[in-house]
């Protein structure tokens, strides 16, 4: 979607309005119509976010059962920050999702955030650098840490008894070479745009109200791939060369994402019920060792051929995969030690991948590139899911000796919610 | 540009290839047309890059009289990295920019380098993740820093006679809070894509094929944003909100492009007849604070409005700056001490510039984020264009309120070449 500042009508019928119009209105000199933050919600008909982002315009709605940005088709940019609460009452959380989901709504349209200042003597209300951008996909989801509820072994906000089973730290895996720096955190912020300025800027003003009442704890951009040569919309590469996340549940089969994606009624408390389990792992990729790596080793890695990313012995890349499979020698054409066979295991456990590449620029420990996979997973049971995943891959994974985890942490992303109401809102009444 | 696998004909008649393309034609397993570096290359026809990006097309010509990236419009994303030269013969360095040269003008017409790996006992030639992409607007221009020339008082190379009396360390101006590693370098790669992955491509590539030659010394990607909500390319806006770039000379006004970015014959030594010189500085910007600043102060600071990019109490963002324009009480509107006013002084001092935000996460040591300018500025005279205006800012510009120069580099950036030659050739020979 591209707005100009003239009259436009939607399919809803209602006047878009971009970051830039709603700029002008103010003026320069800060006159002009004041437009409260309900009196533009008000001009915008939300309808429930669309599993498979926003067709052909660049919005996806920020209201619906489930929040958005999980599947959501990946847009090309996200921002992903881990945050601290420092605030020690559970009226200043409320406090401060409700100003989030507010803000979150207006960005996610395309707008600047709350009312424009009209008083040149304070800070505008939007740091600005979106102004005139459009709404580029942009998706914002939040998440509680296990800290949340209880941190040192205190019950922070009165939330430990709604503390769900599964929303504890992973457990510690072999090879685990995590950093404190990038590892945990209170709550979360994902967000996902076609372009890195608009994540940033949401991101950005995210933290921006949370002054005083949450900091900052790490954060990590990242990219992906998805404008093909051919125009066709493909498996994106990750920074070794190969197609990454083919196998995903169907976003659009309702039936597969209840089974493994949304936590359902009776699965814990009833709070995060619609909402979805976040495992981030921050995993370095040691892409000079791999680069000197030949192909039949890297193939061998992965399990997968490089160039049309079909399973080993196989030729498609959606081709169902064959473990069975042998060569004339007998050994199994997809290696017991690859990637791709330790993932799959019985092929009962499954998670919604949502992985960006990330480069950071040079490790000054190593003097190597700082690049690899911020790895984003959702799922309804991470002890189902990906836990005994991990405990497989990294038990054995031939890939293991290309990446090491550096960073790690796991969220429960709240259900969605509708107009009116406010994310956490089902935690926090 | 997008292509499919299908035979198309470009503008010249020529078939274009995809990455995608020669990767499928090695076949799975490595069979199929070897198609050799000089053979792929000979089937492109290569034209001189054109100052203004390459129109429809998404593809800008490597070869020409000037280095591309430069003039060339700016694409979404750079990577940017400095190198350290470890050979010690002067020999080395030749076949390094043979290698780079040939690498760099494969990659920039979307394909991958070199020859196919025919051989599955060897790595890939071509690491891969930009296979299927399109070039996305690839320019990689190359420079050299006055380290290469004499480092620690030894004539390194034998090229001690050929440096230009420009190419000395920036002085150190008042505020300067550099930082060894981001700062300096023998070498640099300006790699600049719509793609960010094309980018990152192209560097890693570049750095891979400099093993046991150089190394990477420091590395930041950054982003712009260009894609505007009302499909108009305007001038993008800093993290600061405001609108940067405003006054910048016409690229496609070639005498302008003589006067202030390309060196000229008898400016210094003839090998950089055709080059231009690139200041980097690495530039953080405090955005907490800037957000906590008001809107009259924001608007002091830089001198222009933050809405429209108007010069203070003119209209329009290309308005001709007016500094003897006077308020009511005898102010001026342009405050003194504003960006905008200094980095005017009295209009004989402009740059290239070709700034790119970035944003790498948190800052280890503040908690803040660490975000801010790279800031890329091409001209033909350092001490008449950069150092002067740098002066002028380092000493009173408000803006340093809000930010800190925390990286600084200098290189001579060659002039171009043409297919058979190599970039670097005019200094090595």
């Amino acid at each position: 979607m591209t707005t100009d500042n003239s009259l436009e009508k939607t399919s809803l019928g209602t006047r878009k309005i971009s970051r830039r119009d709603v700029l002008k209105t103010a003026g320069i000199g800060g006159i002009g119509a004041l437009i409260g933050a309900s009196g533009v919600g008000g001009l915008l008909s939300m309808t429930e976010n669309k599993a498979s982002g926003s067709g052909k315009e660049d919005m996806v709605p920020f209201y619906g059962k489930h929040q958005a940005g999980i599947v959501t088709k990946p847009q090309d940019h996200v921002y992903f920050a881990a945050l601290d609460v420092t605030a020690s009452e559970k009226t200043t959380l409320i406090k401060l999702f409700k100003e989030w989901t507010e803000a979150a709504a207006f960005m996610t349209t395309g707008k600047p955030i709350g009312e424009l200042t009209s008083n040149e003597f304070l800070p505008p209300k939007d740091t600005g650098e979106a102004a005139g951008l459009s709404a580029s996909n942009l998706t914002i989801t939040f998440g509680a840490g296990p800290s949340l509820f209880v941190k040192n072994g205190e019950d922070r906000f009165g939330l430990k008894h709604k503390q769900p089973q599964e929303l504890v730290d992973l457990p510690k895996f072999p090879l685990d070479a995590l950093e404190k720096e990038w590892t945990g955190g209170d709550l979360c912020i994902q967000a996902c745009a076609d372009d890195p300025q608009v994540a940033f800027h949401a991101v950005r003003n995210l933290i921006r109200i949370a002054r005083g009442k949450a900091i900052l704890r790490w954060a990590q951009p990242g990219f992906q791939r998805t404008k093909q040569a051919d125009a066709k919309e493909g498996t994106p590469r990750n920074l070794f060369g190969f197609k990454d996340g083919t196998v995903n549940p169907d976003v659009k089969d309702e039936q597969q994402l209840n089974k493994q994606v949304w936590v359902q009624p009776g699965d814990g408390p009833n709070w995060l019920t619609g909402g979805s389990y976040l495992v981030v792992r921050r995993i370095q990729m040691f892409i000079e060792v791999w680069d000197r790596t030949n192909l039949r080793e890297q193939e061998n890695t992965f399990g997968r051929y490089r160039d049309s990313g079909a399973p080993l012995g196989q030729k498609g890349e959606f081709d169902q995969l064959d473990l069975k499979n042998k060569k004339e020698n007998g050994d199994y054409f997809i290696p017991v030690d690859s990637h791709v066979r330790l993932s799959h295991g019985d092929g009962t456990q499954k998670i919604l991948r949502r992985a960006y590449s990330y480069s950071n620029g040079m490790d000054l420990k190593t003097g190597s590139f700082d690049a690899g996979l911020l790895f984003l997973c959702f799922q309804r049971t991470p002890s189902k899911q990906f836990i005994p995943i991990q405990q497989r891959l990294a038990k054995m994974d031939k890939l293991n000796e290309y990446t090491s985890h550096r960073g790690s942490a796991i969220f429960a992303c709240f259900p969605g919610t509708k107009q009116g109401g406010y994310i956490g809102e089902t935690l926090f009444k």
